[in-house]
């Protein structure tokens, strides 16, 4: 059976000695202390280990049941997730004016990593909730903050998002569900949704969906769409629950993977629904919560991979089979251990290297967000906006290809599910589909976000870099160990966005041909910025001294693997970019 | 519900326009005519789509079950299994005088392609019985032939192979499985074998089982291995079926996918057996199996990616979702397929420019095995032993990709089970796994393979290419298109390979840290080649005509796609190989 052990050294690591969180002139960040954020993450941790993870594979195993109507979710989800209420989790970085604890979304997304880590398919149940709940607080009335925050915050209700119907996905435009105005200002929601995660449950008394509608009248397509608050229980003006909203799950959905969380077709027939923002401003609105949600995403692509390594790991040390080709390495055993060999620790340096650097990704898009909100800091909104979809996109095509890497190591095993393997797998491979299929984050980087205020956040990113590079090479090592690949990763991904300003106007689908390596060469060139400021402080910690040489060696040895196995992939990707539109799109639609 | 289409037509062309195998000086290939191979592929085609596919959905959810003993397949199977012996499938390729139709081995590879793409599952019970009757037919004496060949070429009785144990899989020394020798010459056999694919099951009269065990005082470690034939049910001299033997199905596995066949737990328990070949020459007996099972395997990723993408492609053609950058193309409709997508194409010709060329690649390796047999040819069979770990491991790699992008295309319907993708993908990553993991294949390319003559396979696959591209180079479009990124791909193959002369005897992990690259590439190279290949012929019908130009076009198209697009992953594959042992080994075991 798998175990999970929560990365709080690492985490530490990042947040003090690599960004220095406390020191950031963010608002709450000062109380971001080490010995606070340590305290913090391990509790999170223990829950994570102790009560999460045992329900992973009981979750994968039971799957939930549509039985007359309601969903019966895994044995142990329900008490597990008031054991989640009972600690405040839901609402650790909400506002405190609405029960939740005001902590930075740095501190969220940490912890987030440990939950969705120990078991992805629970934890979307109050990461949904949480996503509905940013919707209304940045969206709703006071009346509609003040009747349903409250319970949501601490997740006493759950939420969940309606966008898709059965003939469209991405392109929300076509969609069909109607939402009718009623005299007292209500609306009627008349319509079918599918793929609604955490649809309907039994862990919580009520459910608040945010459903995309057209009221009739409206703009064509996708202007003329409205979020709505559609919840199932209707609520009294005292906050006590009233009649049943006519609302219904119809089917639950047999997935490839995160079977614990009840993926549903919800079916709305008239349902009282409450506008949420502006009438056919829905979109902007919903993208509150998206923007939320693909950060969230891409960071169940990290903790997927982490996971999966972490046992990968074990297996590797502990499972005897061969020899070291350099000669035995544990004479008085009957074989050495797998990760002896060379194939086997290349593999789990892949793991490895992409999920330390991967984690500083995250908490860094993370405090972006907060200097973003929190500052009210436009560069930092633009940049982590532009950032978004690598951090999806990347995240998760990388994250589930760890998955399968770890799943290897076990051989045989790693194709048993009683192994806990294959769940890993099969639970990452969502990641990359939903909230905007990665094809979608790619077309969004290139067709939009690198371009936005005219290329003023790309090129600021460049700037970062450049600046990063230029203020740090006078320590030979990390020079000619980091620096150096990262410029020429850099120097690719500037040449791969010179590309597209020189052909993207006249011919479009250069651009587009090329928008998934565009989306890899950004993701490889953020990562390699990862481990060189990683490297840069484990090379000083070594410098001036510190207690823990182990591990600043640790970092270093795995940052120089990804700079010399990983990081030249951008030119891959660029040769790829360079060779434009042709090779994509000759072939005729008819002679496929 | 997913559909197939046998790809006769790619076959054919294969078969008589780039190899000409009707003119190949082969013995049995003279009568290998256009309109003979055209019938039975056609044939084959028929029961792949008509009888195989259907069935391919009811295995995955019904899986097999183990009920007191004997392992029920699923609905369907056994009747289908009665059509195959009907039909005289199973022999095909094996010899008349067991009741085969002496056909050679390419026309079962493309057969056995068509099989493994519509039902893998399904396949494998007679895969594996093959495998076992090649081994008998190898190493058997005439009484164990008559005894055996003749039921099992037929597939009335079928086989299977037992080398894994709970401790030991590619270790197989460590074996504890005991064949105690008795006085009339037969063994007890007595020991646990796990993972044995078709291991019990309902669809035969008796299974032969292939053993690897252990005969008491002999050799240590795997140079004591012995193989032996154990029956399920014991063989009386007419041939009629004797008492049962002692061995049991313990368990069936629960797997990832390939839910219809049945994965067994083994007991022998004193069975009696019958040592075939020599005495502790088990492995080179095995290894007669592991061969073809290898090349089978690999066949399975490219069989699984081309049904995957057949499915991918409908898909694309058939969903409208959003609007073609360069203006609407479906303008009379709510919006355009997804196929006018670049990043929908760019998929779409990964797994076109993959599966057209793997073909090509499995059958000029099924050749070379017909000309290593049937003329004993001494270099043809070096050859594609050099190229078997290629085969087995780039295709399997590659091929379990492809059925990840061709799900992709189906964006959430994807990830749900009813659509069917997510089958493909299941049901393919066992291939990576099975018959040695990738990683093995890797080793046994650079560790034994690459060496082995002298290194004079990998210098007559380096002739070959080479030659190919000096008789043809005269050709502008030809040269320019084709031949000269295949020329930089081969010299990035042909670096490698130096790297690991010069550097692999004194130091192993430099040479064995870089052989899944190494792998990859040469992959990569034997592809680049097939389409060098198969444009020479396209450029040739264009050239003097052809009443099929959009066939040509096409190919030529797919080409170029792969040219530029995939190959060029040789040169991150080389820099990775370059950067040594340092970045893989420097990490010391407790650190990490």
């Amino acid at each position: 059976m798998p175990s999970y052990s929560a990365p709080v050294k690492d985490m530490q690591f990042l947040m003090h000695e690599v960004f220095n969180i406390a020191q950031m002139d963010i608002p709450g960040y000062a109380e971001l202390e080490p010995d606070f954020t340590a305290a913090v993450l391990e509790e999170a941790g223990k829950i994570a280990s102790n009560v999460l993870t045992p329900l992973n594979a009981v979750g994968d195993a039971e799957g939930c049941r549509l039985e007359n109507g309601v969903v019966r979710t895994p044995t142990g989800f329900k008490e597990a997730f008031d054991q989640m209420r009972e600690g405040g989790w839901p609402g650790l970085d909400m506002p405190s004016e609405y029960g939740g604890q005001d902590m930075p979304h740095v501190i969220g997304t940490a912890v987030g990593e440990m939950f969705s880590a120990a078991n992805q398919a629970f934890t979307m149940y109050q990461g949904l909730t949480h996503g509905a709940a940013s919707a209304i607080l940045a969206h709703g009335t006071q009346t509609q903050k003040d009747t349903y925050l409250p319970k949501m915050v601490s997740c006493q209700w759950t939420g969940t998002m309606n966008l898709t119907e059965p003939h469209c996905g991405t392109d929300l435009g076509m969609m069909r569900t109607r939402a009718e105005p009623q005299p007292d200002g209500s609306y009627q929601i008349s319509g079918q949704k599918i793929f609604i995660s955490s649809g309907e449950h039994d862990m919580a008394e009520n459910i608040i969906h945010l459903v995309l509608a057209k009221i009739p009248g409206g703009p064509e397509g996708i202007k003329g769409v409205s979020l709505f608050i559609v919840p199932k229980f209707l609520v009294n003006d005292d906050g006590s629950l009233g009649p049943r909203n006519s609302l219904s799950c119809g089917k639950i959905e047999h997935k490839m993977g995160i079977h614990g969380n009840s993926t549903c077709v919800m079916n709305y027939d008239g349902a009282t629904g409450y506008l949420l923002g502006e009438a056919h401003k829905g979109m902007r609105a919903m993208f509150t919560m998206m923007n939320e949600a693909r950060l969230g995403v891409g960071m169940q692509g990290l903790a997927q991979a982490d996971v999966a390594y972490q046992n990968a790991l074990a297996y590797a040390k502990d499972r005897l089979q061969g020899r070291a080709v350099t000669g035995a390495e544990n004479p008085n055993g009957p074989a050495d251990p797998l990760i002896v060999h060379p194939d086997i620790r290349r593999s789990l340096m892949d793991q490895k290297s992409f999920t330390e650097a991967a984690r500083a990704f995250m908490l860094w898009g993370a405090a972006l967000i907060d200097r973003a909100h929190r500052n009210n800091d436009a560069a930092a909104d633009g940049l982590v906006s532009l950032l978004t979809p690598v951090i999806k996109g990347f995240l998760t095509d990388e994250g589930y290809d760890m998955t399968v890497k770890a799943q290897q190591i076990y051989g045989g095993h790693g194709y048993i599910e009683e192994w806990g393997m294959s769940q890993f797998t099969r639970d990452a491979r969502i990641a990359m589909i939903y909230e905007g299929a990665n094809g979608v984050q790619a077309l969004d980087l290139v067709g939009r976000k690198l371009a936005s205020d005219g290329g003023k956040h790309v090129m600021a990113f460049f700037d970062l870099v450049k600046t990063f590079i230029k203020e740090n090479d006078a320590h030979p090592e990390l020079k000619t160990q980091f620096l150096e690949p990262l410029k020429s990763a850099s120097k690719d991904l500037q040449s791969a966005a010179m590309f597209f300003m020189q052909n993207g106007m006249k011919s479009p689908n250069a651009a587009l041909a090329g928008s998934n390596d565009f989306m890899h060469l950004f993701g490889h060139v953020c990562l390699g910025l990862m481990w060189a400021q990683m490297a840069k402080t484990s090379f000083a910690a070594l410098a001036t001294g510190t207690s823990d040489t182990a591990f600043h060696q640790a970092k270093l040895a795995t940052g120089r693997y990804y700079m010399q196995r990983r990081l030249p992939a951008t030119a891959l990707h660029l040769t790829r970019i360079n060779s434009g539109a042709a090779p994509v799109m000759d072939l005729p639609v008819e002679a496929f």
